[in-house]
Formats: C-alpha cells, structure tokens, sequence
C-alpha cells in the first residue's frame, strides 16, 4: 500500500531546502520506493494564500497523511499580524495539536567532519550523540487560561504551565524506549525545586522507571541542564523535559555542534505518525539566495523512513549519502571553512543525489 | 552611619566560603570602613535550627540590614521534606520575595587567567563580559494560582507564569541603567511567538526604551538566546529576561566561562539594599572538604560594597586582590590545572586577604 507524505515547505527558506528532500524522496521512489507525495501550505504562506497559517485543506491532509514533511515557518512580514492566532508559528503549534505529535526528538550529534564548526573544544563534543525527547503538545505551550488583560488599572499577561500525569507519562516512556535503544541512561530535566508541575514531572518518572530496570534515570534542574550541556554535554544520553526546557535546551544542545543547518527532527503521535523538519528556522534573511544547507531537510527524510514508513534500509542509504558528501569537501556557506568547497542549495542536493 | 551586613552562610559549602568573605569585610573593617556584622541561619540551616528555611528572626534581621551576604542553600537531607514551604529553597525565595529583591545582576566575565578552564575555543569567549539582568521576584517562581491536584481521576500540576505592565517597567529601566553605564546594547529575551505574557514584556520593552535614545535596544526569542550564547557570546553586552528564563540563560552565560566559581551575583530593591551570593550553589558533595572556591563569595562582597554601601574604592581593592593572587598562579581545585598551585578555600581567602 503506498505511503502518502504531505511536504509543507512553509516559510524563508522552506521551500528551497524541502525541494532537495523532495528529490531524494521521487529518486527513491523511481527506485522502488513505494510513497504517493503531495504539497500543502502552512504558516505564512498559508496565510498568503488562504488567510490561515494552517488552512482547513492542509490541516485534512495532514490527518490523512502517513508522514509530513515541513521546511520552517515565520518571517518578519508577518510578524506585525495584530492577531496572533494568525502569525505563522501558530500553523506549526496547530499541526502539533491536531495530530496529537507529542513526541518530539531532537539528535544533536556532531558529524566528525564538520567538527571544526563547533565553537566549543574538539575533546568537549567530538563523538557528540545526544537525543532529546521533548514532549510537544502540552506543558506551557498550551496551558489555559492564557492572555492579557487589565487588572487594577495595568495591563497583566499569564500562561499556563500545566501537565497532568497521563501526559507526563506518555512521553516518558517514549524517553525510556529511546534509552532501551542506546545507551541506556535517561536524563529527566525539571525544575522541581520551585514549580510544581515539574514536581508531578519528576514523581511520574520515578514511578514509570520501575518499568524500564535496564535504563539509569537521573533528574537534573534546568538551569543546571544548561551549565551541564556547555560544560561536559558527553555525559548525556537521552533527555526528556517539557515543551518550554525542551525548546531551550535542544536548542542550545545543537548549537554545540555547530551545525545546525545539519540536525533534522521528528514529531511522533501514539500510532507513528510524524511530522519531520530541520531544527533550524525559515532564516528569511537569506531566503531565495540559493545559499541555505539543505542537509537538515534530508536528514528529516531519512528519520521519516526510519520512525514513520518503517523503511530503515532506505534511511541509511540517505545517511550514507549525506556523509559521502561531507566526506567529499562539499559545503553550504554555513558550514564551509577553508579547504572545502562551497555549493549552493541545489549543488549540495544533487550531490547527495548522486551519491545515493 | 555605620551599615549592618548580614551573613548568612546556608548549606553545604555555604559556611566555608563566606568564613573566606567574612575575613576580608573584617580587614576592610579594621581599616576603617564602617560597617557592623551579624550572622543568621536561612535554608536548610533554618530549618534544622528553627524548623523553617526562612525562621522569623533571620527575615527581621534582613530586612533591618543594609546589605546580606549569602552563601548557598540546600542539600539532599532535605529533598524530602514532604512539605515543599521548608524546603531550603524557599527561604531563598522569601528573602527575595519578602525584600522585593527584584533585580538580580548576574555578570559573566571571563577572567583571562582562567580563559583556559573554558570548554569553549579561547576565540570565542575571550574577553567575554555579559550582565544578565534577571527579573527576580515575580514570574512563574511565584505566580498563582499554583499546585497539584486531581482532576477527572489524575493528578495535575500546574504554574502560572505572569508579569504586570509595572514588574516589567521596573526591570527594563534597571537594565537600560545598566547599559548606559557599559556598551549601550541590551538584548530582551523572550517568547513572544507563543506566549502572551513575554509578548506584554516585549511591548513595555519597546515602550520604555524611548526613555534610553542612547540605548540600543533588541529582542529576542529564549532559544535563539541558548544557541547565541554557545555560538557567539561576544554579540551580548547586557541581557534582561524574566525569572525563569534568567535561571537558565544567567547559568548558561557562567559556565561560558568555565568557572562558576569565580562569578558573583547582586539581588536588589528599589532603595538599593541588596542581597549579594556566588552563582554557584551549596555544592554538598564537597562540602566540610575545605575544597570549595571562595573567589565567588568574596567577589560577591565587591558587588555589595560598590552596589548597596556605595564603597567602590573599596570594591576595587578587592577585585584588584582577586586579579594579584590569580597572577601568583594560585587555584582551588574547580579552576586548578597543570602549573598551577592548587590551594584550599582558606588558603585562598587568606592569599586574598595578603593581596588586599
Ligand atoms: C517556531 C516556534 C513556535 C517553535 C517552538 O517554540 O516550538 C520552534 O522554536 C521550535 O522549536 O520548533
Ligand atoms: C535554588 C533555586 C531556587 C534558585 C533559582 O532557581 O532561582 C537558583 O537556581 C538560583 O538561580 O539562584
């Protein structure tokens, strides 16, 4: 039965990068790769076109989809949208919601030869192969009641950070099979000191952990999470936080690589659907120069294969061809450094094309 | 006028390194500077002594002082406390809340003696000299309502994170002071893409900076600051950001560094009086080992003097004695490395008291 994937390129440089994807995908599909694709629009060009960030349309065959591709989302034209329930990020946050994608996992692995990007010491990150688990459809992102309003004559704005134990466990044991998986030690971030949500947060993990005897479970505070990252980020395996810390920290975690134009992502529902994007943004600074490093978006390709379509043989086939690339000396402008070659966009995705 | 100092020496290694302080206000004291020492227990000290993190004798004491001195608070003997109020942190968090110590100055300097004790390149954190300005007595630490509880058969956690026009106004004009007095540039961190209250907090932002022309304001969204601060730290002059955001991104910026050992911290009000600690925490794992770096501390008493007793001279001395024993090579064991002389926490207050 083929597998319908949706591509939403979105915003900036979404649809630069997610046409190199979409190569890699239509090559395997000519080589026996059985997948039906179709294009949807989200953020603000959904916005543009039908007056949503996430129009009815693509919102019906997103459900329909077996798994999404997305570019990015958001840029400063829109930022000025007086209603916020139209700015573009809201089409992301509404994907996220409507289809239940609250497993979001982010690798920050370092890549041997880009190690030179990384602005920290080579023996600080080098072998570098962290996953952080961030639970995506709750949490603060979410929480009601939210606003802002008048109060005693001044303005007040409030969110919400609200977590209930079936939510907390749900990701939590997504967070133990993925440590099952490697090598077996989970770190469980919350700042359990002050807030209580994070308070049932860390009570859930401890009684889920029975489960899981073979996973090590450690808790760490958020602030110390950030120090730790900066500090000695090898002593990280898994990692599961909230929606909020799980923004922060996977940020910050693939910065230490130096190559975040390099990391994908994956949004898991309950029965494996997904959503798969570049950690990076829709950069609309250099959008339609042809210059963005397409290598994320492809990477989100191969954890599709592997997480949604059940195609693991193909993921490492795309995996094999990024890294002959990188092995080759082929570069977009922000990863390239003296001694290698510097390729646009659709250089570098003809290259891994070639190489697949 | 003599000015009352209180010490309140906490948990952990708390009592080692502000014995290290106490040394150097008292040759300060000797040699004329007026001021009167008193001690009293907060945290889990509070709580062993008078069965309250916060006991009602130490909270008069503070507020009755011009200036506190504190070293750290907590330990595991206390995690479980069933009853989260006497938890260690909480007396923390009274002092701050009770003095209405809403300005937390959180400086990330980079001493050049310790540029190798960085996990970053040395290129990039050279010189490094951000103040991060921290929202300290509002926030989601202490918005309401608040707490666990059982809904439809499941427990629930919950924080509400919220700020009024007049707590952010207040913290914006503290750091626009305190980019007028350093590089004129202040960046606010925020999540004003997803979250109301930080898009009020970005709002007053942009209202008040027509107050500070010479001010060069920016803004920007929390995860994008956790990556700049590992890829370029440098692009930072001051930061100003609520509670939470400030406990993560100000223990971030210090381990920039590598040597959170050495940084210092101010907690102030609007009349100036101020609560001073190291950033660095109770660290019970070598505590009573005499191991424990006082630089923190003892800078932490230079910020009180040039901060609350409006002493600068004085401040400068001991900033001047910190720099003249880290020339001689001397080091406690968190900062110590090959051709170094590694000291005790006492050997080193004692050395910055000969320096002084
Ligand atoms: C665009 C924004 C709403 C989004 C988030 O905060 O989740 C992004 O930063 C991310 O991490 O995917
Ligand atoms: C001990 C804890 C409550 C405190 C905080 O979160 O504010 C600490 O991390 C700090 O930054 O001073």
């Amino acid at each position: 039965m083929s597998r319908n994937i949706l591509i939403l390129p979105g915003d900036g440089i979404g649809p630069e990068i997610t046409a190199e994807a979409v190569k890699i995908l239509e090559a395997a599909r000519s080589e026996g790769l059985d997948i039906t694709l179709s294009e949807g629009k989200v953020g603000g060009a959904g916005y543009d076109a039908a007056g949503h960030p996430l129009p009815k349309d693509t919102l019906d065959a997103a459900k329909a989809a077996d798994a999404i591709l997305l570019g990015a989302v958001g840029g400063p034209q829109w930022d000025k949208l007086e209603d916020i329930s139209l700015r573009p990020e809201r089409g992301l946050l509404g994907l996220r919601k409507e289809l239940e994608l609250f497993a979001n996992l982010r690798p920050a692995i370092l890549y041997p030869q880009l190690a030179e990007a990384s602005s920290l010491k080579p023996e600080v990150v080098s072998g570098l192969d962290i996953m952080i688990v961030r639970e995506l459809t709750g949490g603060i992102y979410f929480g009601q009641p939210r606003g802002i309003e008048t109060r005693d004559g001044q303005q007040v704005g409030y969110n919400t950070y609200v977590y209930s134990e079936s939510e907390i466990e749900r990701i939590g044991r997504t967070a133990f099979e993925m440590a099952q998986k490697r090598n077996k030690k989970l770190c469980s971030v919350d700042k359990a000191n002050v807030l209580e949500v994070t308070m049932l947060w860390r009570d859930v993990m401890e009684r889920i952990s029975a489960d899981y005897p073979d996973v090590e479970l450690s808790h760490m505070y958020v602030d110390n999470a950030a120090m730790q990252l900066v500090r000695a980020p090898k002593q990280f395996d898994v990692v599961v936080t909230g929606n909020m810390f799980g923004d922060i920290l996977s940020d910050e975690a693939a910065m230490l690589t130096g190559s975040i134009g390099m990391l994908p992502s994956a949004s898991l529902n309950a029965s494996g659907q997904g959503m798969y994007e570049p950690c990076h943004g829709s950069a609309p600074d250099i959008a339609g120069q042809g210059i963005a490093n397409p290598l994320a978006t492809i990477l989100s390709v191969a954890m599709m294969l592997r997480y949604s379509l059940n195609e693991a043989a193909w993921a490492e086939r795309i995996e094999k061809a990024v890294g002959v690339v990188l092995d080759e000396g082929l570069r977009t402008a922000d990863i390239a450094y003296a001694g290698t070659r510097k390729v646009s966009t659709s250089e570098m995705g003809d290259a891994v094309l070639a190489a697949f």
